[in-house]
């Protein structure tokens, strides 16, 4: 038996297989071109079909097909409510692929499939609860605990982002001030960098970078690493806004896992996770439990979307 | 059938018997004579016996006993992990009371189990989820999800009050800086009522309290009904601070029902659930979603924690 995954993606749709084992057998990649909203819900079944047919699989060896879209579902009527870069509302996603293949169709939210593809594929032991926490140009996060992914009563659930964490703070996209993406995400972490430089004509992150427009997520990390004192203090104080979030969400779920995701999560464990680590546990209820939430690297990479979309099917 | 439920406070022990109707037909209350684990253990399962003597029920017409202890518990274990207030450690409750009553024991935090009832006697309709949010001496959050306490996979969870919402902001009992409840608890109110009538020596709340030490929770909300421009902005600035914690639960969570309990939730509806229910539909995504949190009052007062705990057998 199989499960379909499909990951929608601003510009390009990935469609994969995944076995009983959890593990991705075969993709097929194809650049999004949306034109209507019936358009697309031909191109999802047609692109399903083509890699059951390119893989020689019969229709009746898939269990079913899932799909992570960037933006609210509504998995028990098989609705896709809204998207963000796709001018998708309310596409009833289901129904469109019914109309050709009778097969269970299950829908979440990009960053919960991201989520759910890391909580299958942590180890052998079944997790209690985990959470991915991708820092990218916002903060995505995705909640699974038992298995199942928390999105709400409504879809719209698990915006982990848009926590306010500095009262009165930076004005973020979603209308309010202080959201802790605009202080722990990777674009937040350029900005810092960036800022430091400017204050610090010295600092060697001018050498290595050769200039603002060459910063990234990295440039920071490494600079400390070859001692500059600036690149340091910008990497303690986003590590203080990281630790701050993070260890907001261990008071409120106290999970078992917090995967890390995006390209920040790179780091070496000791300039990152080791100080994390401890920065959270010193921050936390439960510092007498005999098990503490593990902060650790998220394991799929760009391939979380489409196994955690096919493993919807098993999550139910 | 009946469910025998115990509320430990620290200085009162109250037992409920609760019907099939999850209604609380009797009750039973005794201080708190905590000598060691051993006598409470006793204790517990004395209290919960003279209960059902005392109203002519049988043991076996009791399908479970729960209890709800101001602390941490492992449910599975049947064990309280630790308790505020009183010296309690790792007490096997449940081997305790099977010691003489062979029923099932179950245990929870007092604020996991008020939400419990909350959640249980909200409507006629199952609710989806419901977070119970006290406003108190701290904040206290018990966090119901289809029927469940989410208490993390150490017992340690919920603490919602504990989220920082003010980044180096007041410091707090838990050690952190700019926790929610030092400035949204019933106790940040009343301080900052306080400070806003020593920056107001005209304040109608001097003439209206006859000083400090008479300044409560009601204080600033009865002073504003009155005119008082002083107690306007208390107000103003309190609700906003509310808000924001409720927003960032609603981000993450998106429950059906957060409701609202501790004197300050009494408040009436225009002075508090209105306002903050435009205010945090403002912030939060989902605004355009078809359903919205639903910001009540908390219905069961006092009764909640011993309903709750007699709920634990229903829950599971």
């Amino acid at each position: 038996m199989y499960y379909v995954g499909i990951d929608i993606g601003g510009t390009n749709l990935k469609a994969g297989l995944v076995d009983e084992h959890y593990q991705l057998v075969a993709t097929k990649k194809m650049p999004l071109q949306f034109t209507s909203m019936e358009q697309m819900g031909e191109t999802l079944t047609d692109m399903a079909l083509a890699l059951l047919e390119e893989n020689h699989i019969a229709r009746d060896q898939v269990a079913s097909i899932g799909m992570g879209f960037p933006g609210s579902v509504d998995n028990r009527r098989g609705v896709v409510i809204k998207t963000v870069n796709i001018p998708i509302r309310f596409m009833p996603v289901a129904e469109m692929v019914h109309r050709r293949w009778d097969v269970p169709v299950y829908l979440g939210n990009d960053a919960d499939c991201a989520a759910l593809g890391e909580y299958y594929h942590y180890g052998d032991e079944k997790l209690e609860s985990l959470i991915l926490v991708t820092l990218g140009t916002g903060i995505g996060t995705g909640i699974i605990l038992d298995g199942k992914i928390q999105a709400g009563f409504n879809g719209f659930g698990g915006e982990g982002g848009h926590i306010v964490i500095v009262h009165g703070g930076e004005p973020c996209t979603c209308g309010r001030k202080g959201c802790w993406e605009r202080y722990a995400s990777a674009s937040a972490l350029v900005r810092q960098t960036k800022a430091a430089m400017e204050a610090n004509p010295g600092s060697a992150m001018w050498q290595m970078t050769g200039g603002l427009e060459q910063v990234d997520g990295r440039t920071a990390f490494a600079a400390m690493r070859a001692g500059d004192a600036a690149a340091k203090a910008v990497v303690k104080q986003y590590l203080d806004y990281l630790a701050e979030g993070l260890a907001n969400f261990i008071n409120i779920f106290q999970p078992e896992v917090i995967a890390l995701g995006g390209g920040v999560s790179h780091e070496r464990d000791e300039d990152l996770l080791v100080p994390l680590q401890s920065m959270v546990l010193d921050m936390c209820f439960g510092r007498e439990a005999e098990r503490h939430t593990k902060l650790v690297k998220a394991k799929l990479g760009n391939d979380a979307g489409i196994i955690g979309a096919a493993l919807l099917g098993v999550s139910g």
